[in-house]
Order: structure tokens, then sequence, then C-alpha cells
């Protein structure tokens, strides 16, 4: 098979994420780090000067410059929120494949423009969820799919939270409502949403009730929150999500037949192997004094990190497109816009005081 | 320091409970397995000849003879909840103290009357909640309350559920309306009410409010349900409890500078020891490729199991009283009474249809 020419990658601004996918990028063998832009274009230079840019990288003083660019395959768009409808629209506009930072958009009206510009373009977009391509979540949804060892879903609790410092909390952009309006929940319960979803094979809930106790920063934005979803056959959902609280990651799933847990989802203990907890039918000792059988637990190992991983699976897509005649992948953008429905749910939610509100797709 | 003799305990029924806290009378040093009684005589004495009790044991055919043997110093009461009023108050006319299987009563009410009658009767009382007293208990709490390692509590996520045979959704008394009308919020909900409030140093919370998705026996007896609670501060938790999932005992508590989980709350996996996981300060290495520091682990070895180390603590209050003229320890009832009152509160918010209720003590 012949290999075709790597997919080069566009960054818009030097956001302190942008390191870490630049890295991924020159770890994925399909991907290279082409181009970078800033409205300065100083800070550009250096940005591609410590994050492995190749010399002949072109490092730009402005977003449009990039899109500008002829031989900009896909951008990796890490801005502020609300600046993503701009930037993406322009992008998928000037035929750019989309790598987009999660919260995709304030709200699912955004997203629904960004992806209308997508599929007018034929663009491929995935959001930014790395642990979606870790190969442990392929292998924890094996086992969440087999129905004699895990069953049928019946509950999910996730949690993220960590402790912002002093000055995150002054000055982040995710605490600015200009910026991020969506706060912690945008950043933080992204994921739990994310992760939950995942559990229910990706149907949406029925409706969605934000709980009584959200703090709020002197800005309005969310610094904590949390949230229950409710489907229709009876399973159940939480989440609680923080920028106030020790790091904490945490996914329990409870099926019928069996459990899974672990407490690394969305950035693994390690990069080079992430481990998962399941128990099948557990049940208890003769006068309930042990467990009988007890969980295991599993490692999976993997060559790349899970966000080189992601950049690949991105430009496989974006390849089989550019090279192959293929169409866009749908799953990825469908993936976006159910987190972003239930996002969207869990803000209205809490606007209303804490009502019940249901999820329309 | 000369031994008193052993607490003789009689037993009120042959509830298969009883197996598991008889063999703890019977490891537990200063305890003695005196008497048992049934509504069968025949059952009585099947019950003290496979559990245990000496050759010189009593066996009653009713469990009144039981409170009228002048030597009887204590009973355990794991009958029906909607029974412990009855009995638990005649026991303590009878000056018997009481170790009192969980859920006490079936409203605060009734535990109120119930503690009455012990204050009257000047006798202990102890809910048989068995993880309370395990070694491992008592060490997490020193790292809850470690300000430097833990800091303020944040939130708190319980989950207690188990996969109930199809024999147990028809027959067992958790299940029939007349004789344990809680199900599985008095059942299972009770360890997770109690686990919440341990983490939160029994501090009450403000509000609870239960969660959508409640699912009923058609005997009306709740199969499974979840709420939250909020404390004036802002902290906040969240509990599952069911009868119909996988059997899980987790417990995640957050705090400013740390994190505690452990999955075996009410039942560890193994006796003769516990695990529990800690994590400070965690954070990120660079690039966020990993975690830095990471969780630990920690096991706690226990010489007697933790059902046998409640007997024990039972009975050294007991002996305090009989032997020493002590005054009954306070701390176990204001414990029961919080866990039941919280409790309530959940019922009440499921009955009104998911609104929040206030908790007054």
């Amino acid at each position: 098979m012949a290999t075709s020419p790597p997919i080069k990658f566009g960054i818009l601004g030097c956001a302190d994420i942008a390191r870490k996918v630049s890295r991924a990028i020159n770890l994925s063998p399909n991907s290279t780090l082409y181009a970078v832009g800033s409205r300065s274009q100083e800070k550009a230079a250096r940005f591609a000067e410590q994050n492995g840019f190749p010399e002949s990288a072109k490092v730009y003083g402005s977003y449009d410059a990039v899109l500008d660019d002829p031989d900009v395959d896909a951008v990796y768009i890490p801005l502020p929120t609300s600046l993503h409808i701009k930037w993406a629209v322009l992008a998928a506009q000037k035929k750019k494949h989309l790598l987009l930072e999660k919260p995709v958009a304030l709200n699912v009206a955004e997203l629904d423009v960004i992806l209308a510009a997508c599929e007018s373009s034929g663009v491929q977009i995935m959001d930014s969820t790395m642990w979606m391509h870790n190969p442990r979540t392929a292998k924890m949804k094996e086992f969440l799919s087999d129905a004699s060892l895990f069953g049928e879903l019946k509950s999910v609790h996730s949690c993220f939270t960590f402790a912002a410092k002093e000055d995150f909390l002054e000055n982040d952009i995710r605490v600015k409502p200009d910026l991020d309006s969506l706060g912690a929940l945008g950043d933080v319960g992204w994921y739990c949403i994310r992760s939950i979803l995942w559990a229910a094979d990706f149907q949406l809930p029925k409706s969605v009730l934000a709980l009584p106790g959200t703090v709020f920063h002197k800005s309005g934005v969310i610094l904590a929150c949390s949230a229950s979803l409710q489907w229709e056959d009876g399973k159940t959902a939480t989440f609680h999500c923080s920028f106030l609280a020790n790091l904490t990651m945490g996914v329990t799933v409870v099926g019928t037949n069996g459990t899974l847990y672990f407490h690394d989802f969305v950035i693994p203990f390690e990069e080079n192997k992430a481990s998962f907890s399941t128990a099948v039918k557990s049940g208890f000792t003769e006068l309930v004094t042990g467990w009988e059988p007890k969980p295991s637990q599993h490692t999976v190992m993997t060559e790349l990190p899970q966000e080189a991983l992601m950049v690949k699976e991105f430009c496989r897509l974006v390849g089989s497109i550019k090279f192959g005649g293929a169409k866009p992948e749908n799953k990825w953008p469908i993936l976006s816009r159910k987190t972003q429905l239930v996002l969207d749910a869990v803000k209205v939610s809490i606007e209303r005081g804490y009502e019940l509100v249901e999820v329309t797709s």
C-alpha cells in the first residue's frame, strides 16, 4: 500500500493545550506541523520554535493567514469557545478540516452553524476529546457491550474536578464570560457528559436536571455544578464538575450483571498504559464476609499517547477524503452535537432554577 | 485490670443476617451467645445449633421469652423494620441494651419513640452499621480530618447496588410494604446516606432532593433511587441505591486538597484487610501527559472482622454501664437519628414528585 503524504496541520493560536497537540501531531505518523498563526507573529515564532515545528514551518501573524495558506489541510482550533463559531466557520469555508477543542461551541445553535459549514465544504470535523481514542476506551466498550458480562446499563456516575489556582480564578479565559461563558461545565463537565453518553451508547437522555448547589464566579461563570440525567428506559446518571476541588476523574458504570470503574478517565495516570476495573456477577462469600468473585483490574498498553491516536484517526479520515475521495465521517460531529445538547440542557436547568429540562435533538 | 464477665446476648428471630452477627458475638472477646427466640421453638433450636451457640444457650419459642429472661443483657434485633418500634421499645422497657439492625425505623418519629424508651431505661442503643467499626474507617477519617492532606470537603458520591434475584424480588421482606416499606432506600440507601454523613462529619445537609428515575416494585416499595444533598457551606453529595444492578459499593470523597475513594465500603472485599485510595494535591506532568503525584493505595489489616469489632464496641459500652455505672454513649443514637432524618427527607422528596425538602432536626 502506497503511503499518502502526511496531513499538513495549521494551529490557530498558541494556547497551552496547543503544545500538547503539537507534540501529538509530531508523534502521529500521518500528520505534520505545517503552520502556526497567532495575533502576534513573534509569539507564533516562539511557539513554533519551542514545540517541535520543522524549520520549514510557516509562522503567521494572524489566524487568517493560516486559513489562506492553500497548503494547510487541517487546522487545530484551541481558541476560547466564544471564538469557535467565527474561526471554525471560516476554516470550513476555506476547506480546512477541523480538529476543534472542546467545548465545541457556546450552544448547539452555534455548533449547528459550524456543522453546516463543514458539511457544505465537505470537510471533516472532530472534537478534541482525547480519551475517546485511548485503546483502553475501546477495551472498556467491549466489556460494556458484552451482555453476559455487563448486561443492561442501569446507572453512571462521572466526576471531573480540579483545584484551580488563584491566578486561574482571576485570569484564565475559562472564568471570563465573554470568552468561555460555560466555565467548569464547558471545560470539565463536557468530559463528564461525554463519558455518560459513551457508556449509554450515545443514546440521548430524555431529560436533564441540574442539582442545587451550583457555584458561580463573581463574573457569573459556573465554577462547580452537578446534574442528573434520565433515560426513557429507566437508566439514570449523575455527574459533578468543578474548578474548586482536588483533581479527580472518576467514572463508575453499573449494569445488571457487571460494573466498570476507573479513576483517570480524561488523562490516564500514565501515558503509555491505562487501567480499569471490572466486576461481573459480584456476590458475597458465605455469611457475607467478603466478595466472590472480586473485581479485577485490567491494563491496556498504548504505543502512542491518546492525543496522538486522536490526531492519527482524524488524519486517517482527512486522508481518505483528500486522497481517496471519501465523505467525512459523520460519527464525530454527531457525538459532539449530542454532548453539546446535554450540556445546553444542564445550563438551561441551572438558569431556570433547577427545573427538569427535556432533551430534544 | 480485672476482666468483666461477657455481655449475654439474646437474638430476636432467625434472620439470615443474624447468622453473621451470631458469629461476630462469638468472635468478640466481651460477648457471649446466651439466648435465641423465634416464633417457632424448633427454628430457634436449629438456629442455635447451626450458629455456634453453646450447649447451655436458651432457646425460646417467642421474642417475649428472650426479653423476659433476666440474664439477657442485650438483644440483637434483625426483625423487619416495621416491627422495630414494637420490639425495640419492649426490649428497652425490659432494660435490654439494643443492637438494632438498620434501617432502625420506618421514620424518625418511630425512631424517637425507640430512643425515648432507651433513654428512659438507661440502655445503650447502637445500629448495626458494621463498616463504621472497620479500622479502615478510622484510618480514612484521619485522612479526611487532615486539612493539609484533604482540605475542606466539597463533594461526595456514594453508590450501593446489588442485583436481587427473582426470588428476592417476589418474596423478600425488603419488597413487602407491610414489613420493610423503605425498600432499597432503607436497605442499601441507608449505607449511602451514612457514608455521606460520615464524610461530612455528621453535619446535616440543609436540603435533600431525590432525583427523577425512582423505580418501584409492583408493591409500591422502592427498588432503586438517587438523591442529592446540599449543605449551607456549599458542599454537595449524591447517591444511588438499587436492588436492580450488579453489586457495587463505591464512595468518592473530594476535598479542596485531596480525594478519597474505595469500592467496598459496606463489606470489604476481604475480611481481614481493607484498602482505600487517596490523592493529595494531584496535578499533571509537563504537557499534561500523566499525573504527578498519582493517588496511592493504603491497606488496613484487622484481626477481628468489622462486625465483631462492632459487637465488641457495643459490649464495651454495655459493660461500662452494667459494671462501671456509666451512662449510655449518645454518639450512636445521634448517628442513627441523623441517618434516618436524611432517609426520611429523600422519601418525602420522592413522594412529592422530586421536590426539594429541607432537613430539620
